[in-house]
């Protein structure tokens, strides 16, 4: 089994790949798209993509593309995001001159930066596997890298701090992406451990219209995880609403509300229907 | 008047603060904490901060600050992100061997990097007004930054190529805050000029808490312009809401749909009453 992630090997997002599916073999590709495209072409048989992050919010680049490509969300996990501080064995804690990481990384850390490493500068690059990669290569002795432990074990760094990060309610959720065709059917079970991703927005802005299209879940007592409404820019008063919803959408509860919701609606796309994901600590 | 903002002058922040009070004077900070800790303390009278990108979502950090700090939302503004190739005067596209930018613009310019400086290596950096500041303070011929238009002006860079950017679909929210005793209190008009922010979190995880949210502005015909779920890490099913909605915490209509939802949710923090802002194309 192939799956492909966006990123360098080491990145954060193929850490989800290996939680994930232990056994497949995780392919980095350079953008999201590129992870969209393989996915489509039949390439890999399953891509691994950020949806939100518990700081910085929804990847809306990554519904723009779920809303382009015709794929369907099979599955889901949550990782908690953990930075260690990292350098070429031997490498102390004050000699490190420079510390490379991605910008939101370097902010996540500013604290331990500030009383630990008030001496270093800290040096934005691209993505944190990179930053560790560069170490290694560049083979710094008075440098360092703020990345995720799987990055020290591709790269041979060692650890020299562990979790630097300041906030720990920093979590990233990530989807699975498959075709169609290399999926079974979602279960019709009509339980509680199956969620439902859609797209949609209202015909026009009436106060209200938000309301009536969330009634015809309430009116079936299906529970809603995930609400999310996306201003349409340059077409003020229009919105695309992102929801994740309770039960599959081969159940006949949550076909019935999408079907309700159809005639009300501008437009519906289902994402996908997928169990519930675990939270990795 | 003294208006803060998080980033370096020429930050694409200061634009916001420039087409907001054209005659303030614009302070330069390094975080976003301390733009709230200088509008709390009153040692400047407004701070500008973006809470929301239409290509990468809400800022949740600025939502959690929102919270944390006693401030008021007093007006907002959304900019169109436009992106720009500059370089010292004379500089030739041809010559250029480094584009330095933050990693979210040399990604929205990926396409004409691709067509016109396949030749020159994207060097990420820390945000975009210091990307050319770098270009400008080293003196490098063979470099060039991707930057806002005001950033070339403080810098005394040339601009090589216009608004490169791929996505024109790129606006930028920003939010206006002060301290409560310097703000004359809203109009109380009930007309649709004005919006509310809130943020609140239902009891329990009931099927339809949040419907029956949505209610208490339903059935009094107040429109919503925003509204977002965000779920609590470590408290399965708890989520906070933020919603954006028509009209002024003054006028009775919303006093009592807030009253109404204070009846049935754990909390609610009215964050501000503010005029609709304008969209700076």
């Amino acid at each position: 089994m192939k799956v492909a992630f966006q990123g360098e090997t080491g990145a954060f997002s193929e850490e989800a790949v290996r939680a994930l599916y232990p056994d497949a073999v995780s392919v980095p590709m350079m953008t999201f798209e590129s992870v969209f495209e393989a996915v489509g072409s039949g390439s890999v048989d399953r891509g691994v993509i950020p949806i939100e992050n518990s700081l910085f919010g929804s990847v809306h680049t990554n519904y723009d593309l779920l809303q382009a490509h015709d794929l369907l969300i099979v599955d889901e996990i949550s990782l908690r995001v953990r930075h260690y501080l990292m350098g070429l064995p031997g490498t102390s804690i004050d000699a490190i001159k420079r510390v490379y990481s991605h910008p939101q990384a370097l902010g996540q850390c500013q604290t331990f930066l500030r009383s630990h490493l008030s001496h270093a500068e800290a040096v934005p690059v691209y993505d944190t596997a990179g930053a560790a990669k560069m170490v290694a290569n560049k083979g710094e002795r008075d440098a360092a890298a703020i990345a995720s432990r799987q990055a020290a074990e591709e790269y041979g760094l060692e650890i020299l701090a562990n979790e630097i990060e300041s906030n720990r309610q920093n979590y990233t959720r990530f989807l699975v992406l498959a075709r169609e065709s290399n999926v079974s059917p979602p279960p019709e079970a009509e339980n509680s451990s199956m969620k439902t991703s859609i797209v949609y927005a209202m015909r026009e802005n009436v106060p209200g219209a938000l309301f009536k299209s969330l009634a015809v879940f309430a009116l079936r007592d299906l529970n809603l995880y995930k609400i999310e409404s996306r201003p349409l820019v340059g077409s003020p008063g229009n919105y695309i609403f992102y929801l994740d919803l309770q039960g599959s959408a081969a159940s006949e509860t949550v076909k019935r509300a999408l079907d309700h919701l159809r005639e009300i609606a501008a437009f519906v796309k289902v994402l996908g229907s997928y169990p519930h994901g675990r939270v990795v600590q």
